[in-house]
């Protein structure tokens, strides 16, 4: 059904109005000064910033399953409902992990004056197992790659508690390649202790991911198999390097607490708020983060700031009284963290009608200065995008740069099935030094960073809502390809 | 007793030898190849870098009163009997404290949803009374400064939890006024509980004192009275300045739970090691750091590279074969971060030979990079330091500062009975982020950067053992001055 209000008679226009909970003047469609207008809006704007203080300041981490969550699903809906939003919460079932007592200690090394242990600051894994409540003592073997575990034989590594000292590569972050150096090292975070427990050990640890070294362990996922239980942690930076040194003295002997526990799946929700468009309201232009965050952390960069972005979008384009011709649904994802639980309810619910997907825009990359926009769209419509590009220039994010495949996080799923997906180009050179750590909070965003952010998601939304011309779809990526 | 060696017989210079513990040639005195001599030795070795990781690696954390405080008292002086060096443990009556749970969690806030509390990261200050075990709940009151507090009326604090949320200076420390930048900040966690306590508090918290956010509270020493118990805290930067927002949106309440523990003073020692002068042995040049660490991190900056700077003199001039003309006494200092008993226990023994104590040398500053030598000598005496100063330069440490008053730490006391103090002039513009917290670690110390501090100290003892003419006496202070 495609709507063209200002053709309608005025009281058919209310009707309309009073059905998308708000008045609103003719799209101005995609002409630079609207998409200018959109820009500016936003950048001279607190909204995004003081959602963000509401997100992490009153409700603070949200786990999947945790009160946290719960009440930020509540305060973004309601929220999204004021502006006048159409909103639905999406039901989803949520893995609910729960941090329990965490503690190492080293008992053991050879030069110990007697009496003294050394503290190792550590933090369990998302989907780790637990150690009896009063820890286990075990050998720690010390490795570097996956290469130097299977050298051993298994004799050697059962009932040992397997650390990779894995460092991240800072100065690759540091030239423009965070995410590069990101997964190099969380390789080891997601596959290591797997690997641990299939060849015998008690227990595995990973050097944190991340950048800076001010003894923090940074959490994330780490992908057993649901039947094994292995204890698995990350050791803060510090930590690691001593145990690495001490190994090189002589054998070390650590004892380890780690108590989380997996209960039942909890009932969740995906927050999803249509500003129903104008012209071709079932075509659908997705801009989202995601709501649930780490249990350390306020999640304010990870990814508070990709959610209250996509409701300043909303926010901005009610302020203006715009109406884009397709829909701009704001989506806060639930459970990217630790499942895409969120993700995977979603794609369930639209699979048969995923070409009205137009494409989908994920913010999930820390609140970085932005740069412009990456796209998977076809190489022939990159050249569309030049008055995008032109709008988003006064910003210094005039970067417009086309992948074969890009949906990452939540967007995987819906780029397989052929949705071009959007995320912005960011300096994201000191993300990791924050990312799944407690320092994760509200005072580590720049609001001037936070309102290019909105502002790039904003216009670029628009733009694709209100373009003449398909937009093209994503190359559908092989089955061997990026799980 | 002058002795010199050179001009006694066979026999005798053996016999003089034994009683030094080492063999030793002639001293080269003030010339400046011996002084580059030193320089350079010290500069081409890793000798204190691989006592400061024995130090950090095998025993870490060493507050007084502790374990590992003993056993680092055990391995230093072991290590600098081996040198050859003469030495004594001079005993030290410690304070015991004992840090125990520690937890902090808004309860009550404006807007806070049902079932939802934040946790505050906290650790207690040193010389911290305890809360009951099961922690108090009261309400929060913040203040900014001392002004603000005292303009409240007793009813209004009393039974409160009041929070000092004033911020370190970062950008005065980066233009090299860390000191100041950490003095302006300190000056609340030493007397902000004492006030609080005044005016009737049920505990007092202080934002963190140092630069850098990454969650992490930085202890220290705070001035309560004996009989005055009261709870007292440093919260971390983000969860200082999240109160802070939060008393914005209305009254919030805190439970808060700190079990340390305040325990009978402990025996304990300062590691006093002299490398015996040759003319005038009585004369004693005091090179040192502290040996006692906060319980946090291991205090490889504070101040296990000051401690192993000062070993490295003596394993330089062992190496070298250079015996000093005056006696240079290295002193591994007990107890400067809560109580300074150590270097009282020193004065008091040393009060009526005080005049024979040429120059005492702390290095407590952390391991930044050195750009010379501050002193309080007096101002006609500077120019007889040119030598000195030449000789560091290679290393770009050539300023020589002279001030009125410098002894801090330890030396106070000393300085006050007219002993000149000397102190390395270092770049410690990220020395406070460190400093009193976890991350006051061994990785955190540039080996490179601490061989420069130990050629500056061997450099300047060496330089000071031998000069020729006296450098003078330090202007005592007013009694009305700095305590």
């Amino acid at each position: 059904m495609n709507r063209r209000p200002c053709r309608l008679p005025a009281l058919t226009i209310l009707a309309a109005s009073l059905l998308a909970g708000a008045a609103h003047a003719a799209t101005p469609g995609n002409d630079p000064a609207a998409l200018a207008k959109i820009r500016d809006t936003v950048m001279q704007s607190n909204y995004a910033y003081e959602r963000l203080a509401d997100l992490t300041d009153l409700i603070g981490p949200r786990l999947s399953g945790s009160t946290g969550a719960a009440a930020a699903v509540q305060q973004v809906a309601d929220e999204l409902k004021k502006l006048g939003a159409k909103v639905t919460l999406q039901p989803v079932k949520v893995p609910h992990w729960v941090r329990g007592e965490e503690k190492g200690e080293l008992v053991g090394y050879s030069g110990r004056p007697d009496g003294v242990s050394q503290r190792i600051v550590l933090t369990a894994l998302g989907g780790s197992g637990a150690t009896p409540a009063g820890g286990i003592t075990a050998p720690v073997l010390v490795v570097h790659n996956f290469d130097e575990l299977k050298a051993y034989k298994p004799a050697d590594v059962k009932g040992k508690i397997v650390l990779f000292d894995v460092p991240f590569d800072q100065l690759m972050a540091d030239r423009g390649l965070a995410g590069n150096a990101y997964g190099q090292a969380v390789a080891y975070r997601g596959a290591g202790p797997r690997m641990a427990a299939q060849m015998g050990a008690a227990a595995a640890l990973v050097r944190a991911v991340g950048g800076a070294a001010y003894r923090i362990p940074h959490t994330g996922a780490t992908q057993l198999p649901a039947d094994v239980k292995l204890p698995a942690a990350a050791v803060s930076i510090e930590d690691s390097m001593l145990m690495d040194r001490l190994s090189k003295r002589g054998p070390i002997t650590m004892h380890l607490t780690l108590t989380p526990q997996t209960l039942p799946d909890a009932d969740s929700y995906n927050v999803i708020a249509d500003w129903t468009g104008s012209e071709k309201p079932d075509e659908i232009v997705i801009v989202s983060g995601h709501l649930d965050s780490w249990d350390l952390g306020t999640g304010a960069n990870d990814d508070g700031s990709g959610v209250t972005s996509a409701m300043q979008v909303i926010h901005t384009l009610k302020q203006l009284d715009f109406r884009p011709k397709r829909t701009i649904r704001v989506i806060a994802w639930m459970n990217e963290e630790n499942g895409q639980r969120g993700a995977n309810a979603y794609n369930e619910s639209v699979k048969s009608t995923a070409e009205k997907h137009i494409a989908a825009y994920e913010d999930d990359g820390g609140s970085g200065r932005p740069f412009g926009v990456k796209a998977s769209v076809p190489l022939a419509n990159v050249k569309m995008f030049a008055p995008l590009q032109q709008a988003l220039l006064p910003l210094g994010a005039g970067v417009f740069h086309r992948e074969d495949v890009i949906g990452s996080g939540d967007l995987f799923g819906l780029e397989r099935m052929g949705v071009p997906t959007f995320e912005p180009v960011i300096d994201s050179s000191d993300y990791f030094n924050y990312h799944h750590t407690p320092a994760d909070t509200f005072d580590k965003v720049n609001p001037d960073n936070l309102r290019r952010h909105a502002a790039v998601m904003a216009t670029t939304a628009w733009f694709i809502a209100n373009a003449d011309a398909p937009i093209g779809r994503a190359a559908v990526p092989a089955e061997t390809g990026r799980h």
